[in-house]
């Protein structure tokens, strides 16, 4: 049995890579929940070791004789070992474009401008990320033609986080989110202190949100016996496998909003990790899908269950008690309310529901450019501000609070962005698919949260990497992912809100 | 240069091998002091790879052509890279005499058996713990035999921690210690009440126990840049290497001394691994020396210099305004004799410095008959509530406070207990010269702590294993080492606070 050779080899040669994985994914959690400041001389030595030992597996030739000879024969393979073939077969040829070498310097530069860009941030002098952030856009454009695409540079970035998302269709998304939802913000904005927030700018007493935001995490169905909840500079979840999923969340005092949120967040995510189905979980596939996917789990719970008027009906009391100073005579539909408010404002990652896809939109289209060569990095600062104002009204002060916000480009991450808003868009369609099948409102008010979280295991969570993203799509609302229904989600609930 | 070939490879190798501890290291931190329960079915596998990867390098053909090549050649290295082949040369004498399957399975039976043996002590149920300690000992017995031995199988074990140690020689050590401690611990029983110690079994403030177990690690000299003091239910110390030194203690409400001495004892663990020579960090030789050795500088920290009342002037005031409620009416010579109260008690980690090597004596007999097969591990139990009555006349009420309370055996640490008693002679016998070169006293009067870290830094900690446990004790005291300095130091010190 020649395939049963080679697919032994291939499979004992993935639990190598998915034990070097391991050791990096607990080495980074460690970095980032505790270590100490000097740990990370050694760390980063070790943690590039291990990135070489899983490149040398993937270019490696005897694998790849083997890996070959398992995929001229599919047919032989079950489903599960099927699926494993292809998508190794994918990370392989997408490594092999890229000469090793560069990739290894350009693995240095985003380590090194991740604490150049932390500086520049904190001093608000864009001037000293420039230098870095030029390097990193000629190496993403040389990427993307190593990669190669079809129409456009930057989709060959973009298919790394969503498989075979594009430009073009990047584009109608975006421009349909424009012209259905700027209206409605330009006429809240007429209506400004229709909603008070005043309830949420106060304190929050730091221990209360951390056993709140415990609570939350378990309420939504996450099992801590498989997982954790830590805190870290930034929020962010980690799935190593479906029987030990990581989650952080920040906590500051007078902003309870941002953990509160963020655990529903990241809970989102997390959830999905902990379902992956049992088949699966020890293989490569025993993780979550795309990016669009992954972040339509973490919307679903953070807005569309965790902003929702329902979700907090048996629980708000539990929540007055914990915070009886600012809560015990504000009603349930008055907090509803002010978590619920529409403000144009300077930071992505503390945006409401509704002008949130503008940042992102923002985003994609300097991401764009910036790719194609239309605009150039030196300007982004002057481009950035004239966005802002154009599409949120508002004009950032400083570039700490402008172009230099977010993590993401230092960290190389360009073609991310979009993800965000597909992850929305992608969580409407779902919820909308889930409310025809299962009476989600009464679940929510009766607290039967496990019914959901059965439903999404069921439809989304278990199939991890098995099925392609539009497969899940079509399997979980029977359509291919589309921005109907987040659009429709918006405007409904939003002129409701503000009575338009 | 054929040998400059060689070393290349040799040296490259370790690096290796030292990248796969580090994984192992973390991985064992992150399950003690945080992982989910769940996510040790993952991590006992990973671990597993990774000690099988260990042993690939050092059982390798061609390493150990090389190897052998550089061994033949010795005076065309320097001193370190001498000493680094000598070194790995000892370990695969070792490793080649176990069967690799046998070694792995050894490994992953190592990581099940410690979430077990937690359980086991929280429900007070060592049924659940006695089948995974049965295979334990069967492993050590069989490990004897292939590592061999010249007189006692436990030698083997024995040598593991203490390199040249053996029954024979311990059966003096442990006779002496008996026969000159037994009468004075006779003679204090008999005043029993001479000190109280009704200041010591009260409840002191969690959070105020953590924040001064931080200010005692860094007025030891405890660096916090370069590592972390954690929480976890069995207190210990791990150097990744000298820019990364972690330790932990356990706070519990009703035993300040616990929380104290636990962080003085880590600490002296701790500076050892932060301060050795910048020249061998990055080699297998960066880390401390035998267990005889490593333990004298904990016991030294936590038993010489933290239980004398030279150390406790200057900060005995702070320790007060942390704890007004219990400490602010009692003198400084009060709580010094209280820290320093004799009484034969149930858990060897909160023993007395005087009954402390009881303990060990008992946990030595039994390991040794363990692994000569005299007694059964489904005995252990009865043998161990009858020599803690025949001993220290307590007898434990539970088998939590009795057989279960170390975490050594759940941890294959067979032979290592002895390395404790050693190490308090080392830290009498290190601390007699130390005196006879500084002022001790003086400093510790003057909260000069440095000088103190300063001078173990040169003559013990910046060695590393570059010296021999005997070569070590030879630089820094002048002699080999011995039992006397130790029955000295306790004789005098207790006669003296006992007034006998």
């Amino acid at each position: 049995m020649k395939h049963q050779e080679a697919l032994d080899y291939v499979i004992n040669k993935l639990e190598e890579l998915s034990n070097y994985n391991y050791a990096s994914s607990i080495i980074y959690w460690d970095l980032e929940t505790g270590a100490p400041k000097e740990g990370i001389r050694r760390a980063s030595t070790v943690l590039g070791f291990y990135s070489g030992e899983s490149h040398k597996i993937l270019t490696d030739q005897e694998f790849n004789k083997n890996l070959d000879l398992l995929l001229e024969n599919l047919d032989s393979l079950d489903e599960i070992n099927k699926k494993i073939m292809i998508e190794i077969k994918k990370d392989i040829d997408n490594i092999k474009k890229i000469p090793l070498e560069e990739y290894k310097k350009y693995s240095e530069l985003i380590s090194k401008a991740q604490p150049i860009w932390a500086d520049a941030r904190e001093k608000n002098d864009f001037s000293l990320f420039l230098p870095y952030l030029e390097k990193i856009i000629k190496y993403k454009q040389k990427y993307a033609e190593y990669k190669g695409y079809k129409e456009h540079p930057y989709d060959a970035l973009l298919d790394d986080y969503e498989p075979g998302m594009t430009v073009k269709s990047l584009d109608i998304f975006f421009a349909s989110l424009k012209k259905q939802l700027v209206p409605i913000i330009l006429k809240i904005n007429e209506k400004k202190d229709f909603i008070s927030d005043k309830i949420i700018k106060v304190d929050y007493d730091i221990e209360k949100q951390k056993e709140f935001s415990v609570f939350a995490a378990k309420y939504l169905g996450f099992d801590f016996d498989r997982g954790l909840l830590k805190e870290s500079a930034h929020p962010f979840s980690m799935g190593l496998n479906k029987y030990d999923v990581r989650m952080t969340t920040r906590y500051t005092i007078d902003d309870m909003q941002s953990s509160l949120f963020g655990t529903l967040h990241e809970t989102g995510h997390s959830l999905y990790e902990q379902n992956i189905g049992e088949e699966i979980w020890e293989t490569i596939l025993g993780t979550g899908n795309s990016m669009g996917i992954h972040e339509s789990q973490s919307r679903l719970y953070e807005n569309l269950v965790g902003r929702s008027l329902e979700f907090w009906e048996p629980i708000y009391p539990k929540l007055q008690e914990a915070f009886p100073d600012v809560l015990s005579n504000v009603s349930l539909e008055e907090y509803h309310r002010a978590i619920n408010k529409v403000e144009p404002s300077l930071i992505r990652v503390e945006a409401d529901e509704l002008t949130y896809s503008l940042h992102i939109m923002l985003r994609y289209e300097i991401e764009k450019e910036l790719i194609e060569g239309k605009i150039k990095p030196c300007d982004l600062p002057k481009i950035w501000n004239e966005r802002m104002k154009k599409y949120l009204g508002i004009t950032p002060p400083n570039d700490s609070d402008g172009v230099l916000q977010d993590v993401h480009w230092a960290a190389g991450l360009f073609g991310y962005f979009p993800s965000y808003a597909l992850g929305s868009a992608n969580a409407s369609q779902i919820m909308n698919t889930m409310k025809n099948k299962l009476d989600v409102d009464t679940l929510l008010k009766e607290g039967k949260l496990e019914a959901i979280k059965e439903y999404l295991g069921e439809n989304i969570h278990k199939y991890g990497k098995l099925k392609d993203p539009n497969e899940i799509m079509e399997i979980s609302t029977g359509e291919t992912p589309n921005s109907k229904y987040y659009v429709d989600y918006l405007i409904e609930k939003y002129s409701r809100l503000y009575e338009i």
